[in-house]
C-alpha cells in the first residue's frame, strides 16, 4: 500500500487512537471486583456495561431503542478519563469542573482520529453526557446500575469506605428511572434490602 | 413488584448472569498492557475489541455489515473462558480440546439466563466460533488484530516469551484477510517491520 495514500493515512490515525486508549485499562474506579476485591478499571467497567445492555434492553422505557447507538456511547463514554481521571460518583467537589476537564480530554483523544470520526465520536459522547435521547437515558441507567451491583455484591465496600448513605445513593441513581422504570424499581428494592442487611447506612437524621 | 411475577423471575436470572460474568475480569491472557506491562484480562480485551470495531468497520470486506451483531458476538465471545480458561493462541495442545471445553462452559454460563436469551447468546457464540458469516469473520479479524497490536507495542513481549516466530504469527492470523484484506495487508506490513526491528524472530530454517 502506498504509505501516503488516503487509506494509509486513515489507518495510521485510527491505529494511533486504538493504541492510545489502551490506557483506559489503567484508570481505576472506586468499585471493587466481586471475587478478588481489587479496584475495577474503566475498560472492564465499559465491557460490563455493554453486557448489561445486551441482557436488559427489554426493560428500557423506550420500546424502539437503537441498541447500536447505546453500545457505541458506552464503549466510548469513559475514554475521556484517560486524561481527566475517574471522578467518584459522590465526589461533589470533583464533579464541579468534571465536564470541563472531560471536554478538554475529548478534544485531544477523539482528535487523534480522522476528522469524520472525531466528529462522530464526539457527537456520541456529547449525546451520552446530555442524557436527553432515549438511548442516552438507557445508557446512563446501565452506567449507574453496574457499580451498584458490584457494591451490593462486595458487602457495600465502596459505600462503607466513603460513608455513603441510602439517601445519597437514591439521589445519585434515581435517574435510572428515566431509562427504565422497571430497573429503577428493582434497584430501589435491592437498596432497601441492603439497608436491612446492614450493607448501606440509612439516611443520617439531621 | 410481585416477587414471583414473570418479570421478577426474568430479572432474577438476568442479574445472576450479570453478576457471574464479573469473573471475566479475573481471566488473564498472555498479552501485556502497553504502559504497566501487566497481563491483560478478558474483560479489558473484549472492550478493546468493541472499540476496534467502532474505529475500523469501514475496512471490512463486506460493505453491509450488521455492526450490532458484530458487537454482540465480541461482548460475549470470551465469557466461556470463565470456566474453560484462556487458551494461548499458540498452545496447539490446549487448542485440541478447546472447543469442547468451551461448549460445556457455554451451556452452564448462558444457561443462567432466561431460556430465550440462553438460545440467543448461544447462537451468537456459535456464529462467532464457526466464522462463516461476514459478521463473524470481521469479529474474528478484530480478535486477532488487537493482541498483535499489544505485542508490537510491548516490544514483542509475548512472542519473545514463548519463542513465537514470524511464520507462526502469519499462519495463526492470516484469516484476518477473510474479514478485511485491507487490515491484513496493514498488519502483515507491521509484522515485517517487527522482524526488521528485532521484535519478532524470522521463521526458523529447517
Amino acid at each position: 500500500m502506498d504509505p501516503v495514500s488516503p487509506t494509509a493515512e486513515r489507518l495510521q490515525r485510527q491505529f494511533a487512537f486504538i493504541v492510545e486508549v489502551d490506557k483506559l485499562k489503567e484508570i481505576f474506579r472506586q468499585t471493587l471486583l466481586i471475587n478478588s476485591r481489587r479496584r475495577e478499571n474503566d475498560a472492564e467497567h465499559s465491557w460490563h456495561l455493554c453486557l448489561l445492555v445486551l441482557v436488559l434492553t427489554e426493560h428500557a422505557n423506550s420500546a424502539h431503542l437503537d441498541m447500536l447507538r447505546v453500545l457505541k456511547m458506552l464503549i466510548l463514554h469513559d475514554i475521556v478519563e484517560i486524561d481527566a481521571g475517574d471522578t467518584f460518583a459522590y465526589d461533589t467537589a470533583g464533579m464541579q469542573n468534571q465536564h470541563e476537564r472531560e471536554a478538554v480530554a475529548a478534544d485531544r483523544l477523539f482528535g487523534l482520529l480522522p476528522p469524520d470520526q472525531t466528529a462522530e465520536f464526539r457527537a456520541l459522547w456529547d449525546e451520552f453526557e446530555a442524557r436527553t435521547t432515549p438511548e442516552a437515558k438507557f445508557a446512563a441507567a446501565c452506567d449507574r446500575i453496574q457499580p451498584m451491583l458490584l457494591n451490593i455484591n462486595t458487602e457495600g465496600a465502596s459505600w462503607r469506605k466513603h460513608g455513603i448513605t441510602h439517601d445519597q445513593v437514591v439521589a445519585r441513581n434515581c435517574h435510572i428511572a428515566d431509562g427504565s422504570t422497571t430497573l429503577w424499581e428493582h434497584m430501589a428494592a435491592i437498596l432497601d434490602e441492603a439497608v436491612k442487611d446492614g450493607l448501606l447506612t440509612p439516611a443520617v437524621e439531621s
